[in-house]
């Protein structure tokens, strides 16, 4: 990781962390009867990762505000949205995973029923912390659940899932028709939750269309980035540096970048989405460093 | 089904359908590709079943206004978490289940990961319905958003089937703590929803805080007394008029009203909550007849 990210993440990733462990361990109701859902829950809340969506929208609120802690309860909810569907594409049914961030997937620990009710809960409770925890007004917050809501469901990440999945076993030809396809795929599947954790962060603070919609475009380029250096990483890195099985994606034929175009395109690929970020944060001056380190980083994993 | 409730279903239940039907059916972005996903949210949706927690929202509406219409959104929200529910209860991880509502389950057709994302799809457009299409002040809308999310989630639905799947096996003892694990089971298994969709109506309206707890204890009310129907149902019924397995809620040594307390207890237990429903109802004069019809239609389903 670069030195400049680190410091925007030393500052802001304790904080979601703290935020989030505070909101699955409160003693509401439920708590002690359904104690195997919230360790379940919890256990994959709490295994950390890079709190990339989180931190895009303290970052994105940051270009407007100073006060980003008002952005954590926002941040916090497309984190949860984020880990459920870590869990859920986990399970057997889909990519049947037995690792995730170096530690068993939740469906090995708890079981595939507490997983699934985990991961549906999770989801459930994204809703709740905009509804209930952030403060701005209610105009406000109905955006944000709107917003969140399109970028997590059918025409976004679930969508994405979906198509991902029907492609699976169809990663050997080489067609204009695949490449668009796959460019579709990973615009839902992963482009749709940076892009809404992006706007989020705008909408909380009030942010005009035309930041709106550079940010959704900044987005989009990142999510394919990552995308694309996941794709190159899957096929060169090492199991201990990503902690997932390696190969798995090329195992099930799934359509990547890398079965798609080659390794060394794929590599050129991710140069050109890095400068295109880069020249879409010009005009935001120094207050987009963090994005900026952002950006960076999403690149140079490509190692 | 009595001839009362007759004629508020047949008001309100085909102008619900059509309503999930077009929604469903809207040329958004993401149908063509992911069109299996969009059959098999379809396919569940389409399945008909009782629209029970749409028409209660609907009728706790129009307690204190005539233009019903209005509540569809907030309806159809309702109706989609209730069918994600089913869905993954059906699953081969929970209740492996192969028929519900007389047709093959969503993943005995679609299979187990277009099942699931099928699920998740559906509980995110219920909060994109409630951002996007009811007609409110925001203010209203966010009230509407966080009831969902408590209704649905740990502490309400997803809590209740957590502790239903944990409990599982242990159906064979018969000690107080049991009773009340059961109670509690089905006040967040069922009747969280049930409350959920009835208090929805009444946020909508804007009714006060007297009816909104009112409806919500009737809410509970009916929702136990819908449960111990369904486990006598299960016990005595047959398959056809259930269409579901029979007895598979005994074959997984689920604790059940009529396993802990005996078939003619049950019964007992049933009327005494259908008559208390009535005289929670009482105050609220002719208006509630839709709801006085319900409450007897959910007890007379012990044939």
């Amino acid at each position: 990781m670069n030195e400049q990210l680190k410091v925007f993440l030393d500052e802001y990733v304790p904080r979601i962390d703290l935020y989030l462990k505070k909101l699955l361990f409160a003693d509401r109701v439920g708590v002690r009867l359904a104690a195997p859902l919230n360790d379940a829950m919890h256990y994959s809340v709490d295994a950390g990762g890079k709190r990339l969506r989180p931190v895009l929208t303290v970052m994105a609120y940051r270009l407007l505000a100073d006060d980003w802690q008002r952005a954590l309860p926002v941040a916090a909810a497309y984190e949860l949205v984020h880990t459920y569907s870590l869990i859920h594409d986990d399970l057997p049914a889909m990519d049947d995973d037995d690792l995730r961030r170096g530690r068993p997937t939740n469906h090995r620990v708890f079981g595939e029923a507490m997983a699934i009710l985990a991961g549906d809960a999770l989801l459930t409770e994204a809703f709740r912390l905009l509804a209930d925890e952030v403060e701005a007004g209610p105009d406000i917050v109905v955006k944000l659940v709107s917003g969140l809501a399109l970028a997590a469901g059918r025409d976004g990440m679930v969508g994405g899932q979906a198509i991902d999945i029907l492609s699976q076993g169809s990663g050997q030809g080489k067609t204009g028709k695949q490449s668009e396809l796959l460019k579709i795929l990973h615009r839902r599947k992963t482009g749709a939750m940076i892009s809404g954790s992006l706007l989020a962060g705008v909408d909380l603070a009030q942010g005009d269309a035309s930041l709106r919609s550079r940010l959704a475009e900044f987005g989009e380029v990142i999510g394919l980035a990552f995308q694309v250096a996941d794709d190159i990483l899957d096929e060169v890195g090492e199991e201990e540096s990503l902690g997932k099985d390696i190969g798995s994606d090329r195992e099930l034929g799934k359509l990547t970048f890398v079965s798609l175009f080659g390794l060394s395109k794929a590599r050129f690929k991710l140069a050109e989405l890095h400068r295109q970020a880069l020249y879409l944060l010009e005009p935001l001056g120094e207050k987009a460093d963090g994005l900026r380190a952002l950006a960076d980083y999403i690149v140079e994993r490509d190692r």
